[in-house]
């Protein structure tokens, strides 16, 4: 099959590799139909050291179930299905108590012998726990656009509200205009927020975020832009900073403008190790900093039926369709902030 | 008035200053019946640069209203009242929220020109919103310890466990074994945590940890504790950590010892500003940190009730009484670990 390796910052190439096929009696062997870029691709794109093995990209996908181990029940060869952006068992604690991330039989995509999902194929293990079959969608479906989000961007905004407590009444803070910013917007809206706050600076993107339920757009970054959000909530900031970004200038701006008593909620993969946390940032005003990678797979039953029934369309995100031959061009196009978010076709 | 300032490091005096008087129609005068000397004292005990001018200590006490500003009502003179460690108006919407410390009026004591606890009398501004008054115990009443913890460790403690949101069935470890740690295990026990391991070296206090409610000790510091602690809990660490130290040390403790998905509150006053926040410390595992200066006023109602009928005792944290011009002997009995907490008589 093909699939994409990168080699090194800026190199990325679509290679032959071998098909995947049944190791565990729990695999899944999955046909590709729909995957993508990821902003969390970008980071390895920018720093990779050039090596001489690719490794695997790609962890957001859905697909056809094209083979089954034994052990697997409630999924059938033909099966359409979303696959959140870890595998887990949907069975042990951690999963039971929604976190899937912390699975005790559970790993990421894209490392150690399981392969990327920017891929012609898949093997997908613990394939009982990972996978939700959408039954009655077909492979041309437009609602896969909006299904794929399932699989990290929508899921991944959805816990960092979730995180941060957001509900009726909630003022939220954004930062970031990704696709995981503008669905962290959609899922505050969804959760009942007061006031979403978005922090960016793409007019194509902001515009998308107000159609998701952004109710102010603050371009300036920085003290500029914490200055406009203290402005805009009497000088207080908002309950819940959203930050889908994880550079340390966004953690500062979400410091800036988190309200005492507040929730900062992570989800862009934080690119530092050390950041403050002492009394003049988060303690004298007893802010809370939380968040992580999303466990999706708690997410999707919940957020499944309102991309299905069409009361929302985080699918907008994908401005950007192309080939798997074409996922270097994805990863450019992304990386120049040509593409908001790149879907790859099979 | 007598009133104890500190210099300088290890430099603590009893001097005579001026009598406080009312100056805004919403103090009250209180002449102070029990103070104490507080773990965070002991701060700028080790590290206060020298001083010609003395800094007013203390913000812990229990008193008798002598005076009372003409706007204050539901205070009369006489009454004993219990005072949080800084005042508010117990109105404004950070207070109605439960976040006294962030009170848009208030403030914390020995600060600007607001008098130290550890004097004779003090000036309380917002005294409407800041006194609890006792009714029905006498100066001399054996609660008085019990009743003075409620001016700071105790609610600390216990801002500490709900902030982990500790509830029936979590697991917590409580790093440290001051007054404040000793009080977290105390109020954990309280909100029905089923396994509280407290981390500390000094048996006597750990014994009274264990009194409180900690069901496992571990002597042992830095990786050895975080190791035994792991072991103690099949390798995951407990739901909540409880940091009551606020050393770096205790936060690498408390990162090293939490459950993927747990909470680090810390009620100790960070010695520090940046700490690790990153992908292999609390975003990895979805840890969330929380905490900051207790807001106790928000608490005293609530645990008032157990002090007063006998339920819980946390004025066990006194292992030394002294009188005012004594002050200087009870940091140095502090600081030499010969004191777990120091109570003033006057």
């Amino acid at each position: 099959m093909r699939a994409a390796f990168m080699y090194g910052a800026g190199d990325v190439r679509v290679e032959d590799t071998p098909d995947p096929v049944l190791r565990e009696s729990t695999d899944a062997i999955v046909r590709i139909v729909r995957s993508c870029v990821c902003g969390s691709d970008l980071h390895p794109y920018h720093s990779m050291t050039a090596s001489e093995q690719g490794t695997p990209m790609g962890h957001e996908f859905l697909g056809v179930v094209e083979d089954l181990g034994s052990e697997v029940s409630g999924l059938r060869r033909g099966d359409l299905v979303v696959s959140p952006f870890t595998y887990s068992d949907n069975t042990c604690e951690f999963c039971r108590e929604g976190l899937h991330t912390s699975c005790r039989h559970g790993g990421f995509w894209a490392s150690g012998d399981i392969g990327g999902a920017q891929a012609e194929a898949i093997r997908v293990p613990q394939a009982q726990g990972t996978l939700v079959a959408v039954p009655g969608v077909g492979e041309d479906s437009a609602l896969l656009p909006s299904l794929l989000t399932l699989a990290d961007v929508y899921g991944t905004g959805y816990h960092a509200a979730k995180q941060a407590r957001v509900t009726a009444g909630t003022t939220v803070t954004v930062v970031g205009d990704g696709a995981v910013g503008l669905l962290a917007v959609l899922s505050a809206k969804r959760l009942g927020a007061e006031r979403i706050i978005l922090m960016g600076r793409h007019k194509d993107r902001t515009d998308l975020g107000r159609e998701f339920g952004a109710t102010d757009v603050v371009a300036e970054r920085g003290d500029e832009g914490v200055e406009l959000v203290r402005e805009l909530t009497g000088g207080d900031g908002t309950h819940a900073v959203l930050e889908a970004v994880g550079h340390m200038a966004a953690y500062e701006m979400a410091v800036g403008a988190v309200r005492p008593g507040g929730v900062i909620s992570r989800v862009g993969v934080p690119q530092y190790e050390r950041a403050p946390v002492g009394f003049g940032s988060l303690f004298g005003h007893n802010v809370t900093l939380t968040g992580g990678p999303a466990p999706v797979r708690a997410y999707i039953d919940e957020l499944l039926p309102a991309v299905l029934d069409g009361t929302v369309d985080p699918g907008k995100v994908f401005d950007l369709a192309i080939d798997l031959e074409q996922t270097p061009d994805g990863y450019r196009a992304m990386d120049r902030r040509e593409a908001l978010k790149t879907l790859i076709r099979f």
